[in-house]
């Protein structure tokens, strides 16, 4: 939830097809250029993990780590302005999202926009009329599809909790907004956060800079170089230490050049925090990750799985955030179409991910002891997502974020205790061996 | 006592007295050239306030905020490997602190050096034979004031609180080491730590090449050029949210190039963190200050008044840390012996500033509702920490640092409250007031 992404650039697709980005920027105003906007996430991009794999087409993409030598930082579930901090345009890929972007396949249970817009925690950024002007859009489809995950996890908590969202609506005023459910001190849970944000604007005359310097011109309109981008992310952390911390996030990014061509991609990911590690729950948390992911690509889980350890890694305590889960970046294959749908599987495992482990442990009993050693872990929850998290340091640094959207995924409690050591053989000691040398669950 | 530093290189003394920096290195292994050490404290400089004033001599300094372009960033209270920032030597100050260097004054209070050490928390970093032999060194002089700082310091909040600090002193296998204190949970104080650290070792190639960049060619002895910093620094976090968090840091830096010429500087400041306004408190604890800095330049209080304000200014939530103090860094005018005089007085007045403050609150009962917004302050001081001292970035992202001593500035615990907005005409609304417009309390 920590309402910021970062959101690399690097697939083009040359196409006809009316584009969303025309319905967002038609009621902006002329005068904010240099600005961009955002996405909600604290996630990034882990570069180095070859996803090869996932390339097809002519001229397939080199290994991530060396096609990918930036990332467009953008700040989020707020209004903001761009940090680029690199970019790479692979024109290998034109091809291939062309292709995508050929095939506007819309699933079944995609029906009457209006009639869905009633289940959502509010009505969504986008006006009803423009959604079902522009149904057929991925823009239209994702937001349709992160407003339902926001309601349908909203509601699971609720449930489980007895509390209530405090739903708050903000806009952008650069274009687009948010939307931010917050529960706090509720009866399960301490602070419960689930954030969409639908954001659009121009690229900043730097960022259109650093991308020519990476060796692709992009030329925008009049100079400017419109995005949309859009996401859900989410960070609960309950009240009993056996329950464990859950983040998910997943988001859409489209990027537009003067003569129409697009870049697009999805990101995202879903990962477990747990105070006490308990191998059945750890076992679930995966297991119901990786058939989601297997559903589309056998190499999916292990190595997003792999990605998400790397990415949530505390370096200055050698210790990972969490249990991990999955975390990916940069997906534009083998098809726009798939992998909408391959984001749309994983977002529907969020409540089947998490909600079980929540079920189970809602009754346990704790100690004030367990309850100090959560603490401890919350406050090293703190200590990565001010210090490493790139999503929220951009965020921070972007003169008129919503801070509270970006910091809502910091527990309402943490502690530091100096020279905090578990006794050897101790619970709290078999979880940081977890956290300092990552498991295989599945 | 966020236990980094970034030091900042500038002026040379072309001298011929033996260096402190040659005790120091006489036992180092000549394996590890491209780590330098350092030093405590979670300030760094903030540049732009013009400190013209402080310089004299043919050609004086132009406005800080010009000549000082870069800063040697220095991770410390641990062992740690060099991160340069930047550098600017400039040629100008010569024969200023060579001038300094020939007045090897000392004090008439710094008496036998084994019977001061008596009185310290623990024996001194540097072996006290070395020490008595190079007394006169101001490299002696400080880790001697520096100890006695930490020792007067400790002393006064011991027999306030009743309890008593956990001494560690630890050795970096680099060079040097430190002494941490730290109480934790005790009567009155929820986490008072203060460190003291002395490093040395050599600059890496990559810091050389950024000084050349900068304009001056630093030659060292094979390649290296031998450093040595030093400093005392503490952060102490009362339970009662009606005693403030007070802050300090007083550090010392030297640099050798192959020549024998050295540069030298201090730093230094203490800074209040109320969570209520008490405007006599505040009065107090700035004119204390301001007395001391009185008795050196006219010009210091106003001017690192307005340093503090600047260096302490959490930018994401438009507020200061605190109400400020001092803070001033590359100090080394008039001279050497002034200079250290100066600090000296800064650090003597760390006890008169903070204990009479703390002794007029020790009773006051405070509601469950003050507690909650002390807890919401100690987020924000978490977030300054974490987000912004430079001291404690490079000390987190450079390995081997020593993080317990970088991180014991951190609260024992603090909170998170989303949208979190004080009643208006309250005195937590007051206090942001104050935080949002830093104020001239003398």
């Amino acid at each position: 939830m920590a309402s910021i992404v970062l959101l690399t650039v690097k697939h083009t697709a040359q196409t006809k097809v009316k584009r969303c980005l025309g319905s967002h920027f038609k009621g902006l105003a002329g005068g904010n250029a240099p600005s961009v906007f955002l996405l909600s996430g604290n996630e990034s991009l882990s570069r180095g993990l070859g996803l090869r794999f996932m390339s097809h087409g002519t001229a397939g993409r080199s290994a991530a780590g060396s096609t990918r030598t930036g990332a467009l930082a953008l700040g989020g579930a707020a209004a903001v302005t761009a940090a680029v901090v690199g970019f790479l345009a692979n024109a290998n890929h034109f091809q291939r999202a062309e292709m995508a972007t050929k095939i506007p396949l819309k699933s079944k249970e995609e029906g009457d926009i209006a009639e869905r817009c009633k289940g959502f925690m509010s009505a969504p950024v986008t006006d009803i009329s423009v959604l079902e002007e522009r149904k057929n859009e991925m823009s239209t489809r994702m937001e349709m599809m992160i407003m339902e995950t926001q309601a349908e996890f909203c509601k699971a908590l609720e449930e489980v909790d007895g509390g209530t969202f405090k739903v708050d609506k903000w806009q952008r005023k650069e274009g687009g907004g948010g939307i931010s459910c917050v529960m706090q001190d509720g009866k399960v849970f301490e602070k419960a956060g689930v954030n969409v944000s639908v954001v659009f604007g121009y690229l900043t005359e730097e960022a259109a800079k650093q991308m020519r310097s990476r060796g692709k011109v992009l030329k925008g309109k009049d100079g400017k170089l419109p995005f949309c981008a859009m996401g859900v992310s989410s960070v609960i952390h309950p009240k009993n230490p056996h329950i464990p911390t859950v983040h998910f996030n997943y988001r859409y990014f489209e990027i537009e050049e003067e003569d129409g061509s697009k870049q697009w991609w999805f990101g995202g990911g879903t990962d477990l925090t747990p105070v006490y590690i308990d191998k059945k729950d750890a076992f679930h948390f995966h297991n119901t990750l990786k058939k989601a992911c297997d559903k589309h690509h056998p190499k999916y889980y292990p190595e997003f799985k792999k990605w998400c350890d790397k990415y949530f890694y505390v370096r200055h305590r050698g210790e990972t955030r969490g249990i991990g889960g999955i975390f990916f970046d940069d997906l534009d294959s083998p098809n726009q179409e798939e992998a909408f749908n391959f984001v749309k599987s994983c977002a529907r495992t969020v409540v089947p991910c998490y909600l079980p482990i929540v079920k189970k442990h809602l009754n346990d009993s704790f100690t004030q002891d367990e309850k100090d050693w959560q603490q401890v872990r919350r406050g090293r929850y703190v200590e990565f997502n001010l210090v490493y998290d790139r999503g929220v340091k951009f965020g921070l640094a972007t003169p008129g974020s919503r801070i509270e959207s970006i910091l809502m995924s910091l527990p309402l409690t943490a502690r530091w205790e100096y020279m905090h050591k578990p006794v050897k053989g101790s619970r709290e000691a078999e979880m940081l061996e977890v956290l300092r040398n990552p498991k295989e669950w599945v």
